[in-house]
C-alpha cells in the first residue's frame, strides 16, 4: 500500500480543520501509507477553488458524485452539514472508498441507521468508515479511557458531563441557520450534547440505556440576518423563530444502572468551550475539562487516607497517547491535534483492515441517546428507552 | 436591652458549631444585646453535662420542656435531628422564645407547614424565628448574593448547582441512622441537596416552580453496625436495607422560566464538601464552592470583549460582607465562622423587630421543593409543582 | 495541675487573634490544664478595659510589671510591637512565668540573643518559652512538615518561597510608624519575609546558612498622617522618608548546599496574604500557599511515569494534623485556628515539660537570617554568613 | 513578490517545530509572499535526507554554504546549535538572504555582536534578520505585552520571571551534550534562562541594567552515555563532570529602577514546562505560565474596591492576537503555533520592509543578560551592569 488520496466534500470550519489534519499527521507520525490531498469538493466553485488553494489540495470539483465514482479517489471524508451526511457516506461506501465523517453521523435516526447497515455491508468488503468524534483523540481523553480501562476508578458509581458555551447569550445574535430546526437538525443537544454523550460512553466503555430530560429554547426569537430577511438593513431588525433547543439538561441510566447528569447549553455565560467530564467510582475518579485540554485530573482512593487528592496530570509525557510523535514532553498540544489523530487512526485501520473507533454504529448510538432525549422532553421528561436496534454485526 | 439567655436543645456535632457561634460572635461584632449561653440540653444527663463543660453553657438539663417553661430563657436553639424540630420549635414560640433551628426546618412538609404557621402567630407578638442555612452566611455567598441583587449578572439565564461528598463510596460503611428513613426522612437529597437548593434561590431571590428528577440508592445494603445487628462483632457481617437515596438529580423551574440543574451525592470520589453553584445571565455569570470558601469567581460581560474572563475574587476583604469585625484584609475564613455570623444577625433581629433570614417560610418552600423531587422521582421523573400554599403573612 | 492564667500583654490586632486562640482552644481540644483568661493589660486604661470586655479577658490593667509580679499569674502572651518583646519576655521568665511571644522575635540579633539566653536559663527551672509563628500550625502546613520529615520528597534540592501583598501599592497610603524604621525596625523583610524564612526552616529542617540579597524601598516619600504632621488636614499633604524596605528579593544557602529562593513584597498587585512555598526533592515536591490555606499539593515522583502530577489534598480530614478536634471531615479551617492550635501546644509544652516549637533559639535563627539579608543588601549583594552563635544549650 | 524560498539548515527538534510553522503558517494566515520548503541541509545526507521527506522539504543538501550561495534561496532559517549561529548567520546576511535564527541568538557575548552588526549592515540593505523567541507569539504572551503597553498596570513596580522544569531531577541522567559547557554554552541559565529575560523585557517593553545571582550545579557528575564513555556498557556507569549549570536565581534592575526576580531550574519536581511571569504595577498586574498557556491572568485595580480579582482570560477569541485565523473562538491553542506566527510576522516585515521583532540587537540584549548573571555569580553575586554597547543603530 503506498498513498491513499483523498476527497474532502465540504469546506467550512470543519474543513479546515481536517484538512490540518491531512496536513499534518504524515508529518508527525510513520503512517503505513501516505494520504494525498487530492480534491476538495464544494458547491461554489469560486469558493471551492479558493479553499483548495488555501489549505493545500491539488484540485477542487463541485459534483461530490462525480468525485466519489474516480478510481483514483480511496478516502472520501464527508465534513459537510449533517443533513446530506447519509446520501454521501452511503453512496462512498457503496462506490468501495473508505470513509471518514463528521460528527454528528446524521441528522436523524433513520438517516443514521442506514449508514450504520451501509458501514456493515462495507465492512464486509474491507472497506472502513468512522466517526469524526475528534475529542475522543485528545492525548488526555484517551488516556483518561485508558486508565479507566485499566481500572483504576473501579466501578463508575455515576458520570458528570456537560457541554457549555456562551455565544448565544446576546439576543440579538442574528437567527443563523444553526437556529433553525430545518438545516440544523437540532440545536444545543445534538450539536454539544452529542459530545458529552459520546464522550460519557467512550470513556467508561458503558453504553447509555434510557433518558431523562429537558430541552429548552431561551431565546425564542432573534432578528433575521439582513439578507434573509430580505430588507436592506436601514429599518428596525425582523425577528424570526428559533425552532432548536439551546439547552438541555437530562439525566442518563448505564446498563449497569449507574446514573449520570447532563447539560450541554450555550448560554452558560462565561464557558467558551468547557466539554467537561467526570467519572467516579469506588476506587478512584478522573476528571477532564476542554478549556483545559492538556491536564487530567485523577483522584485515586486506594493512596494512603492522609494523602489523597486530585491529581493534575500534564499529558504531554513521552507516556502519554500520541505524544511523543510531537515534541518533547512539556509541550501543549492544542484543539487541532487530535485531526491529526484521527487521520493517523484511519489510515492505520485501513492498512490492519480493522474499523478505527468511533464507528458508524457508535455514532449512530449517539443519535439514538438524542433522539430519546428529545422524546423523553416531549413527554414531561419521563425515562425514555434509548432504541438498541443496532445492526447485527456493526460495533 | 441588656442580655439575651440561650438555651440550645442538643450537643451532637451542630451542638459544637453552635456553641462556638455564640461564644466567638459577641467577641467580634458589637451587637445590641448580649447573648448569654445559659443551659444545654440533652437526653444523657452525663454527656450534657461534659459538653456544657467542654462548650462553656452555664448549666445543663435533660428536660427541654421545663427548659422551654423558665422564664429567664430567651432565646431556644435547636440543633437536634429533624423529626424533633416542629415539637421542640412550635412549643418554645408558643412559650415566647426566639427560635433558630438547624436546617432542615423539619422532616416532613406537614411539620414544616405547622413550624411556619407557629412562626407567623409568634411574629405577631414580636416572636422570631429562623432556620439555620448557614451557609448563606459565608461571606463569599452574602457577597454573591448581593452582586446579583445589585444586578451584575443581568437576567438570570441558568443555574447549576451541586452538593458533592464521597462519605459512602466504601460498600462497608456501616449502616447508620443516616441511612434508614424512619431516622433521617432523606438521605443525600435533605441532607445536602437541601443546601443546593436553598442556595439557589436565596442568591438569585427567585423561586422554584416545578421539578423534575431522580433519587436513587447506589448501594442499597450495607452492614449493620454491632451493637444493632446484636451479635458479638466476630462472625460475618449482619446487612440491612439503605432506605434513603444516596444521590438526586434534578431539574428545576423557577418561575421566570429559568432552567436550573441539581446533583446531590454522596458517592462523588474526592469530592469532600463541594457546595458548588454558577448562576449565569445576560450580563454575567458568578461561581461558587463550598471547598475554596473565600473565593468567588465572578464573570463581567459589560467588560472589553478581549478582557473578559472569570476574575476569582478573594471575598476577604474589608468592603465585603462580615469581613471587617475579624481580621485585617486577605486573613482567610472558614467553615464555621457562618455561626457567629447567625447569631449576629439574630441577635441585631431580636433587637430591631424584624425576621432575619432564612425565614420558617423559606424552610418550609425548601421543604417542598425536596417534597416535589420526590413525587417526581416516584412518578418516572415528571415535572412536578412545587405546593406554593405559604401562610399569608409569611417570608 | 488544675488552671493557667494567662497575662496578655497588648491589644492590638494580634490580641485579638490570640484571644480568639486562648478563649476557643480549649474548647476543641482536651487540654491536661484550662488557661484562664485572667488579665490584658495596655498602657491606655480605657482602652484595655473595653478590649477586656470585648474579647472577654476577666480583668484589665496598665502595668505590665506588676502583672508579672503577680503569683496567681502562670502564662504571661506578649503580643506588643516587637522593640518591647525581649524587656518584657525577659522579664516574665525570670519571673518564672511561662511566655508565649508573638513573633518577630524582636527587632535586633542583640535583643533575640538575650532572649534566647534568658529562655534557655527558664528551661533549666521548668519554665517554657514559645515563639508565635503561629503559621506553622496551620493544619496544611504541619502536614507538609510531617511529610518532608517522612521522606516523601526525598533530598532537597531546592526551595522557592516568597510572601506577597500590595497593601503599598497606593502611593498615598500614609506614612504610617509600620513604614518608619526607629518603630518597625524593618519593612517587609521583618515583617512578612520573617514568615518565609520560618516556613522555609521548618518544613525542611533544615538552617539557611549564608544569604544573598537585595531590600529596596519602591516608594520612597509618603504623605505623613494628619495628626503626625501636625496640620489641620486642610492643606497639600505634608511627604516624609519612608525609612523601610517594602520589597526584599534574596537567595539563601542551606548547610545542606541547597539554593532557596525568597521574595518578601508589599507591591504585588492582587496578591493579598500570599505565603507561598515549594519545596523540591529528588522523590517529590510539595507546595503550599496561605491564600488557598486548606490545601497543599504534592507531586509524588515514585508512582507510576504516566500518572504524576500536583495532587490537590484537602487537609481537612480526620488524619491530618489539628483537624479531628474540629468539625467533621471536609470542613475548611481559617485563618485564626493556628491560634487555637498554638494555645494547646504551649499548655500541653507545660504540662509534659518540654518547649513547644518554634523555641525562641528558632527566633534568634529567624533574626539572624533578617539580619543577614540586610548586610547582605548593604554589600552590594555579596553572600552573607548568618552568625551561628546560637547559645549552647537551646532549640 | 510571489513565493519566498527558504532553506532550513539543522534538523533536530527544532527543524521539527520550524518546518510546521512553515508548512501550516501560510495555509492559516493570508500572507503577502508563499514561503516555499526549498531545502533542508545537514551533515548526515541519509538523515536529512529522511527529514526532507518526512517533513515535507523539496529537497536536501549537506554544505551549508552551497546553498546559502544559490539564488534560488531567499530565506536562510538556522536551527543548528548555538555554536554554529554566527557563522551561518553572518555568511546568510552577506549572501544578503534574510534570516531567522533560533535563539540564543549565539553561545557568546562576541558572536551575539558581531550578528547584530552584520545584521545592521544588512538592513541597509534591505535585508532582514529575526531571533527565533518563539513564545513571544504565543497568542496570550503577545496580547499580554499589548496590554501593558495599553497601559493596563500602569508604572511596573516589580516582575517575577521563572522557567522550571524537571529533567534533570534524576541522578543517573546521561551526561549529554546540553550538560557539557564546550557545546552547550550554558545550562540552565542560557538554555530556559534565557526566555525568561527575554520574556520580561518584551512584555514590559523595559531593559535590564544591571543584575546580582548565582548559578550552580546540583549534580555534579553523572554517567557518561556508554558511546561517551567507550565501554561496553555491561560494568559500572563511568562518571563524568557536569560543566553547565541546572539553576539559576537573579535579580535584575530595570533602568527604570524596578526589581525583577528570576529563577531557572531543571531540578523543580514536577514542573515540566512551567515558563511563568507576573508583572505588577500600580494600576494592575498580569501573570502567565506556559504550562497553561492559552489564559492569562488580570488584576485590574482601577475596579470597584470589593470586586477586584484575578481574572483568567482565554485567549481564544477572536479579538485576541493571532487568533482569528485558526479556529473559531474558544478553541485551544498548542506550543508549535507560534512557528507559524513567527513565519506569518517574518514573511510580513519581509514584504514591508521592517523587522519583526524580535532583532538581533534584542538577541544580543538577552546574551548580555546571561554573561552579566554569569559574571555576578563569579563575583559572590555583586551587582553587576549589563553591557550596554549595542550597535549605533539596531533595535
Amino acid at each position: 500500500m503506498s498513498g491513499l488520496r483523498v476527497a474532502m466534500i465540504g469546506y467550512g470550519f470543519m474543513g479546515a480543520a481536517h484538512s490540518q489534519g491531512w496536513r499534518t499527521g504524515p508529518r508527525v507520525f510513520d503512517l503505513p501509507a501516505e494520504p494525498e490531498m487530492a480534491v476538495i469538493v464544494g458547491r461554489n466553485a469560486d469558493a471551492v477553488e479558493e479553499a483548495a488553494r488555501k489549505w493545500g489540495w491539488a484540485e477542487s470539483a463541485t459534483d461530490w458524485r462525480e468525485v466519489i465514482a474516480r478510481d483514483d479517489i480511496d478516502i472520501v471524508d464527508i465534513v459537510t452539514p449533517g443533513d446530506s451526511h447519509a446520501e454521501i457516506a452511503i453512496a462512498a461506501l457503496e462506490a468501495g472508498k473508505h470513509v471518514l465523517c463528521e460528527k454528528p453521523l446524521a441528522n436523524t435516526v433513520a438517516e443514521a441507521e442506514a449508514m450504520a447497515e451501509a458501514a456493515e455491508r462495507a465492512a464486509a468488503r474491507g472497506i472502513r468508515a468512522m466517526v469524526g468524534f475528534t475529542y475522543r483523540r485528545v492525548p488526555a481523553v484517551t488516556f483518561l479511557r485508558n486508565l479507566i480501562a485499566e481500572g483504576v476508578v473501579g466501578t463508575v458509581h455515576q458520570v458528570r458531563a456537560s457541554y457549555r458555551q456562551d455565544w448565544l447569550v446576546d439576543p440579538e445574535m442574528p437567527l443563523a441557520w444553526r437556529l433553525q430546526k430545518e438545516h440544523a437538525g437540532s440545536g444545543a443537544l445534538g450539536d454539544i450534547g452529542a459530545h458529552a454523550i459520546d464522550l460519557a460512553q467512550f470513556v467508561t466503555g458503558m453504553h447509555l440505556e434510557k433518558v431523562s430530560g429537558t430541552i429548552d429554547t431561551i431565546v425564542k426569537e432573534r432578528p433575521l440576518p439582513v439578507s434573509a430577511s430580505g430588507l436592506s438593513g436601514k429599518g428596525a431588525p425582523v425577528y424570526g423563530q428559533v425552532t432548536v433547543d439551546d439547552i438541555a439538561i437530562f439525566a442518563g441510566r448505564f446498563e449497569s444502572g449507574a446514573l449520570a447528569s447532563f447539560e450541554a447549553s450555550r448560554f452558560a455565560t462565561g464557558r467558551k468551550n468547557a466539554l467537561a467530564i467526570e467519572v467516579s467510582g469506588d476506587k478512584g475518579a478522573l476528571a477532564f475539562d476542554l478549556e483545559d485540554l492538556n491536564n487530567i485530573h485523577f483522584y485515586d482512593r486506594t493512596a494512603l487516607a492522609d494523602r489523597q487528592g486530585f491529581r493534575k496530570i500534564l499529558v504531554t509525557e513521552s507516556e502519554h497517547p500520541y505524544v511523543s510523535a510531537w515534541w518533547p514532553a512539556g509541550h501543549m498540544l492544542g484543539y487541532e491535534h487530535g485531526f491529526s489523530h484521527q487521520v493517523k487512526d484511519l489510515i492505520e485501520g485501513i492498512a490492519e483492515g480493522t474499523d478505527p473507533h468511533s464507528t458508524f454504529a457508535d455514532g449512530l448510538r449517539v443519535q439514538r441517546v438524542l433522539d430519546a432525549v428529545e422524546r423523553s422532553s416531549e413527554n414531561d421528561s419521563a425515562w425514555t428507552r434509548v432504541s438498541v436496534d443496532i445492526p447485527a454485526h456493526a460495533g
